[in-house]
């Protein structure tokens, strides 16, 4: 063991054992050969003619009062890949088989495999109907030996027993943990679970992400989060390790409800008021053309250009930049956390008539108010996003959300934050803040404009 | 968005469907005030002098074959504590409440909290039966809120169930889940199972291990991984999730029998035999020692020393150092899998008979003889080795592990490690390499010669 320096400790409430000397040492890794040493940070390494690999990983030693500490502090490198693409079940497209793979050699080497591909298929029953015999066809004339699990995936399915279902049907399939991607189609219910279920997988499965909502598509598919519910809890049970890969085609949106539209379009709302004033205008714009033709718009109409290609895009990018930086949530200040504080008690209260993107607008639309009380933004802003709003089919109020109901959310919402609030606010078009200090006397303001303005708009 | 190159791709078998327009652009990701925004690598920020963090994080931006693909590579930091304590269960030791805390604030900020601190501990039914009361005595005398929960932990209670048996406690306890870590006292299968709940549970819970075995104290106890078994499996689902802290006191293991005391310092040996010819010498001088006093030496006996404290705090730290820079196993080359490529086999076949350590120590007798045919080892240090395994009364040979056992357990390694063997194999006495080159022929020499001389020695 390396020497190093020692300090007397004058501790006197201590409950020493031992005599109080407290030692720290900082250690790096380097491996010589095939084996790990560790080294005194700064220390030369003996033999340079050596190929050494130095670790990101590092160890501090403390000794201290009769106790000897090691604190071990090692990143992990996540990476995966949001693919943009068309025509993702047309049988020469390579996405689905090898869109995940990094690197030009990977795809060589996976292109002149002798043995046949494997691949093991979890998709919504709704979806399967829809698109199964495109997906069975996309892979026979690949010929890739498959599976395909068609279930019904949702907020009531989705549980720990159908996540040990689907790894049953993966044992007895059997995959090749390294070069056989389970692969997930549906919307964000399909893609929690069957991510979770990769994810516990030998510790850790690839898996593909393919949504099939407007929702899904902008918000489930493009960070790390998996998860189900548990006793009445949603997503109570989880992990945060993201997808090999996501595949985005908007073809699949064409099949979904006009309603399925707006609540996705809540999602990319709440980035566009949190961020992007050019992802606003676009909404405002366009935002009958796109519930209209289902984010179908790539046959070119004049006047409304490529807006389903942009929103979308923007959308995912803007979320890229809200998420990567902190995909395991460590840091508690998330602008994404937008229209999420007040929501999930109003979900509790009124799904499933409510979905996730409305149960998220009325609580935009409440924080546009706030944001107005607080002088952040002026009357015209204020009109100018509850109308938009309004245009994309969205509610603006809900009974259910009472005054009583944004407390009692309030309250939780500091539990799970660290004691403070962390409300992100508009601070204007496509601006945004995170604020700690709002008082209830101002939330109640708010909460009577909001309600006496709003009530007979939805 | 930026401007960027733009390179014509000259792929003739490209499924493009639209022009085949290859740019990538780099981005890194900076914060201002709340929002995170992309900015190209290199290029200047706008205002210097707003506060500005840098993530580690970066986006790749692809747009080739009609597709947009952008590539998210993220970093994220696991810090954990390994702290060897004695007296944990003595109401004055303040480790098992704090010890996990890493700041001197964090540490003053938990005394000076008003209301009771909380904790939900799991204990092994055994382990409770001998030490229970010193746990309840403990943080009654510490003024906690606790929950006990005692369950009957091992191989084949290492379910998905019981880890959602826990889930339901904790659920109906409640935790503050920043403030109060999950708490497991017991042997491998408990940390591993109540690992798995807590990594599980709101998508990651804080706990800590405190392992009751001396298998667990060496191994278990100091890396990220946990799980259970599934379908017949061992240990088929998990994650790579550290504890926030361990805390290791030998005084469990005096309560273990004598077997599995063998069972740990195998374990142990294996450190020894690849990287720490000291602790080997440690091994043969005072094994008998430390199986006849179970590791409780710090009395003082004068001749040997504190063999007890060194080589349990030897064998911790080659752990650290092979585990810490792979912590989630990305890396296939591991010298910790020595004794671990026929043993788990071999387990499947003599379990519960045979220990997992009498298990690897069966494989490394073998792997020992492997070496000696390779020209690794001479034929001193080859009997040097067994003769060590013998006085620390570990099984050198076992009749279940058959020529056929040996090839299978090969054959499936191959396929679990991506098509290469990477055999750890000792090159001396304490030091070690990983071979991929090692014919049939040799194996099966070295199995034949190992049999003839190990077969009446086990």
């Amino acid at each position: 063991m390396p020497a190093s320096e020692e300090i007397l400790l004058a501790d006197a409430n201590s409950t020493a054992i031992m005599p109080k000397v407290s030692r720290q040492t900082d250690f790096q890794l380097v491996r010589v050969k095939s084996t790990w040493c560790r080294i005194k940070k700064g220390e030369l390494i003996c033999d340079p003619e050596d190929a050494i690999t130095v670790s990101q990983a590092k160890i501090t030693e403390m000794i201290a009062d009769g106790e000897v500490s090691w604190t071990i502090e090692a990143p992990i490198y996540f990476c995966y890949k949001v693919v943009e693409t068309c025509h993702l079940l047309d049988p020469a497209n390579r996405t689905l088989l090898f869109g995940h793979l990094r690197h030009q050699e990977d795809l060589e080497r996976a292109l002149k495999r002798r043995e046949a591909h494997r691949r093991f298929i979890v998709i919504d029953k709704t979806v399967d109907d829809l698109y199964g015999s495109l997906v069975r066809k996309y892979f026979e004339a690949n010929n890739v030996e498959y599976k395909i699990l068609s279930l019904p995936t949702g907020e009531e399915t989705k549980s720990m027993d159908l996540v040990l279902d689907i790894l049953q049907e993966v044992q007895s399939f059997g995959i090749d943990r390294r070069a056989e991607p389970i692969i997930a189609i549906g919307g964000g219910a399909c893609l929690d679970i069957v991510g979770l279920a990769a994810s516990l997988y030998r510790r850790r499965t690839p898996y593909i992400r393919v949504p099939t909502t407007l929702l899904s598509y902008v918000d489930a598919s493009v960070g790390a989060k998996n998860g189900v519910n548990f006793l009445q809890c949603k997503n109570k049970l989880g992990s945060y390790v993201p997808p090999v890969a996501t595949f985005l085609d908007r073809a699949f949106i064409q099949t979904i409800p006009r309603q399925h539209i707006s609540n996705g379009l809540g999602e990319i709302l709440k980035m566009a008021l949190m961020k992007h004033r050019g992802l606003l205008d676009l909404l405002k714009t366009h935002g009958k053309f796109l519930l209209d033709t289902k984010f179908q718009s790539h046959n070119g109409l004049v006047d409304h250009g490529d807006a389903a290609l942009k929103t979308t895009r923007i959308a995912i990018e803007m979320m890229l930049e809200e998420l990567a930086p902190n995909l395991w949530e460590d840091d508690l200040n998330r602008l994404v956390d937008f229209g999420h504080l007040i929501s999930p008690e109003l979900e509790m209260r009124a799904l499933p008539s409510l979905m996730h993107g409305e149960a998220v607008n009325v609580d935009m639309a409440f924080m546009t108010y706030l944001s107005y009380v607080k002088g952040f933004l002026n009357e015209k802003e204020k009109t100018h996003i509850i109308q938009c709003m309004i245009s994309l089919e969205l509610p603006v109020w809900h009974k259910e959300c009472t005054w009583h109901l944004i407390k009692k959310a309030l309250t939780e919402r500091l539990k799970h934050s660290g004691g403070q609030v962390r409300m992100p606010l508009p601070t204007g078009l496509g601006t945004a803040d995170i604020f700690n200090d709002i008082s209830e006397e101002t939330l109640e303001r708010a909460y009577i404009l909001w309600s006496s303005e709003c009530m007979n708009m939805s």
